[in-house]
């Protein structure tokens, strides 16, 4: 059996053995892929594995979007890993029983409605170490905030820090003093701090700049200064500073540090399990898919 | 005597005679002005003015910053009109009597600086009708929020709106989905609503490019929406909301505009004062300049 995480920016393949990982593969994410060569990119990264009589594909991520291979209708929440499972697309390809995970959407406190696509394969790829009730935070351009229950995904809140990072930095008159500069602990944890005054994040974006103005904030700190208060401010919004408890994080390590950092300084405790939770879960839905 | 607003991207002059204005002319703004330039560009835009005799020159705004002429160091709020005209700053020119003020600072409830340089002249121009007790809004790229006592400028916070606005439409995945299209009405008045709902505005962000995945925003709406997100989001943070009272505007019309119905819909009375606020604020202040 293989299994497939394809996203934007990289497809990562795995080659199963009685459940277990026995060999890798990669090739470009979604955004790599001409119009119409889906079939020949997934060819190339499986073709020896194929060759050797492979014929269960299941595959993750943004290939099932809109942009992608074949779209695959977004689940609503709450979702288990079996009903998850259960809603794979078939997609035709060689002969071979090639199926697609949707993503999951939800509906927030107020009604607007939450996609996630990839994630969800991560949560349950984590399971066994967060527990069936959790509160797992997915950092990235896109920052998803997942509430787990009994084991489902109950329901799950997206912050555009990340995107928004970048836009503020590389194109507002904040950018101007930020050089390029190390990562600087003390910046972002004022940053963090900054994050729970008054005034708003609109005002608190102003006052990077008045800081440096006023020879307050140095250049070399005010990048991560700004990312400490985007950050901070997502936190506190995600409720993480109320919780008091447990935060599970799952992303690359690097930004799974400073969330971890964020959150320690909200008053919670961060937690950071296995870092393959997007194979370890693609690994345990492919048990549970219907291959014929 | 001649009044000169120099801001970033526009220079307005006016000549007076017995307190009122009498002639208009306009140059550069400062960012239009070569390094060392800003004698010659002075002399171009006020020369019929000078060879008849004018030897009394008070300048404002972004001319007096680091970028501009001869820097005027900000004066600290509480600042009045008298203390304002006091701290004009005298620049070498020509032999004529050249003053330029100075603009404000002053540091938000966590003790965060705070700048404005232009703001404050059109603060005391449309004093006479904001009454000396008022809560005032410039909307801007840095909007401005004043709290004016006893004719005095009390304090003000800045918000980043106008520049976020342009970073995240031009420079994230929201701008995709916003074609150009002329200001909606509705969709203004729903980003407006959503600012009031929970999760914070990183949240709120993403929502627009949710809403319109779902089909629950329209493209040619997108952009309106995510306009009034940003305003409301300040209007709300800037205490409008909780106000009840009377927020006067000084801004262009069209921006003017937007923000009074933002303002409106938050439960808060708009009140437009006049709308040449500057020359108003730059004839009353000349009066008190110590010219010799």
């Amino acid at each position: 059996m293989i299994v497939v995480d394809w996203g934007t920016t990289n497809c990562r393949a795995f080659r199963l053995a009685n459940g277990m990982i026995q060999d890798r593969a990669a090739g470009p994410g979604i955004l790599g892929v001409p119009p119409g060569g889906f079939p020949d990119a997934l060819r190339s990264v499986l073709a020896p594995w194929l060759a050797a009589g492979e014929r269960q594909v299941l595959m993750s991520g943004m290939v099932g979007s809109r942009q992608g291979w074949v779209e695959a209708p977004y689940l609503p929440c709450p979702a288990d890993l079996a009903t998850l499972a259960a809603a794979a697309v078939p997609v035709p390809f060689d002969g071979a029983a090639v199926r697609l995970l949707p993503g999951l959407s939800a509906r927030d406190a107020d009604g607007v409605p939450e996609v996630m696509r990839g994630e969800e394969v991560q949560l349950f790829g984590a399971l066994s170490e967060t527990g069936p009730d959790a509160l797992v935070c997915l950092p990235g351009s896109h920052s998803k905030w997942a509430r787990l229950r009994d084991g489902r995904i109950e329901g799950f809140t997206t912050h555009l820090s990340g995107e928004a990072f970048a836009a503020l930095r590389g194109h507002t008159i904040l950018g101007r003093m930020m050089p390029d500069a190390p990562h600087d602990a003390e910046g972002f944890r004022r940053g963090v701090d900054r994050s729970g005054q008054g005034g708003g994040l609109l005002h608190h974006l102003f006052g990077v700049r008045a800081l440096g103005l006023f020879g307050e904030l140095a250049e070399a700190q005010a990048a991560s200064f700004l990312s400490g208060l985007l950050i901070g401010h997502e936190v506190r919004a995600a409720g993480a500073d109320q919780a008091g408890g447990r935060v599970h994080i799952i992303g690359s390590p690097l930004l799974a540090a400073l969330y971890a950092d964020a959150i320690t300084q909200c008053g919670a405790t961060p937690v950071i399990p296995n870092p393959d939770a997007a194979a370890t879960g693609l690994v345990r839905l492919a048990e549970h898919v219907a291959w014929t």
